[in-house]
């Protein structure tokens, strides 16, 4: 199929990849042993101008450095190792997957996840019926799952996605993505999902890694207020954040706009009807 | 003055290269992190294509690579960190030497060996009269003194040049000419300096070398057919060439076309008239 046949473009990507790296780390090599050289030199020739070029066989070894040396090392410099890694990756993108199959492959992992009532983490662990063996998703997959569902306005799954991402976060996993960028995504889509005392708890938390975040700042007042004017309103006194972390139940998942689908995820659940 | 102006220049130069070097080593070292964490996922993928995309978060992460993934580092790649130094080198370029320039300081140190009768061994571990510190011709220098002599049609110093770019060569010394480069410069030379037995026998040394060079193998054709007339015209026997080396008097040299030159010469010397 076609995915088959992107799995060895990949693979032959990779090795085109190869190439262009050694060809670059012996230009390198070549333009470090030059740069050496001319450490040593320049070392000499600053240090006494006068004396260096006093002595006529100097004042011939710099000019012919300037006449010709120092030209060939820029015609070095200016060769490109990468054409060959460049023309081979864009013969292939005709047949890459658009921006649409990517969020869809998301789409259906979310899909998947209401239909087995899988906890994001457990997810991100590759732990999937049936599948023998895992896959694992790291902090950037996991921002990336959550941002596609915040496109959709889909802020259910953003919660769950954002907070894994924030969980391997908080564990020390590298990743591409920042804590704050994260905590924004998250702290706006519980807010979306009603839970202003924990979207109010987590603006802060963002903000104590970055207190010059303006919307941030101003999110925060806005959460705030609000949430003054409903307890108010309600007569209610404040209360803190539950210390719960968010999981698939914590808020409920909106009605599909496909009346059928609830039906066919207790089917796929086996728990008939 | 102005060649005092180039000495700082260069070392800017040589900064301007450090920096380049190290901005490309970063950018080679993230492009490899890169190729291993691929290497990696692809022996996987290719070992049981099917069996790796039956896994749901598999194929969304195969997505994800081929739409924005792959994208990022084709960028990575495409980004040129020679940029600031080739700016900086084409700014400079306008005071550098010109091939004029570089020529006459190889001419002058030809018309201070001349004077001083200094053989280019000793001129080329850079023990000139009067000068303290000392400056080392390479191989690929002394071949370019001899290459602007040949240019010129001075065979008497090109052959004292290429001979010693040959020894140079001989001693084991690394350089970026070849010895049958100099070898085609050095027989030629001795040839127009009207040594056939010497330029037979180099053109031999450098067929041994290369024995599909065509120019010198018609060379060595040439040389001994008008040995073997010459010898015969004037009834003699064939003599093997000398072993001696070339030395500054084993040929003569032209009479310079300034007839004041040889006085002003030995004037230098301190010899009187």
């Amino acid at each position: 199929g076609h995915l088959t046949d992107l799995i060895y473009t990949e693979k032959e990507l990779v090795q085109s990849l190869r190439e262009y790296i050694k060809a670059e780390e012996s230009k390198l090599a070549a333009v470090k042993s030059w740069a050496n050289k001319l450490d040593a030199l320049t070392r000499a020739s600053t240090s006494d101008p006068e004396g260096y070029l006093g002595h006529p066989v100097n004042a011939y070894k710099l000019m012919k450095r300037l006449n010709t040396e120092w030209t060939e090392l820029e015609s070095l410099v200016l060769q490109n190792p990468s054409d060959g890694f460049i023309s081979n990756i864009s013969t292939h993108r005709q047949y890459f997957p658009d921006e649409e199959d990517a969020t869809g492959a998301a789409k259906a992992l979310m899909r998947l996840q209401d239909t087995y009532q899988l906890d994001s983490e457990a997810f991100a662990k590759g732990k999937l019926p049936g599948m023998h063996s895992s896959a694992l998703l790291t902090v950037d997959d996991c921002f990336d799952m959550g941002k596609t569902a915040y496109n959709e306005a889909d802020y259910y799954h953003a919660v769950l996605w954002m907070q894994q991402a924030l969980k391997q976060l908080d564990s020390g996993e590298e990743a591409g993505v920042s804590k704050v960028d994260v905590l924004d995504y998250l702290s706006y889509s519980v807010y979306q999902m009603g839970d202003l005392p924990r979207a109010i708890e987590l603006t802060r938390r963002l903000l104590v890694i970055d207190s010059s975040h303006e919307r941030a700042g101003g999110n925060l007042r806005y959460y705030e207020n609000l949430l003054q004017r409903q307890l108010s309103e309600m007569n209610k006194a404040y209360e803190p954040a539950s210390e719960e972390p968010i999981q698939l139940g914590t808020y409920s998942r909106p009605k599909d706009h496909l009346p059928e689908r609830e039906v066919y995820e207790a089917l796929c659940r086996g728990e008939g009807l």
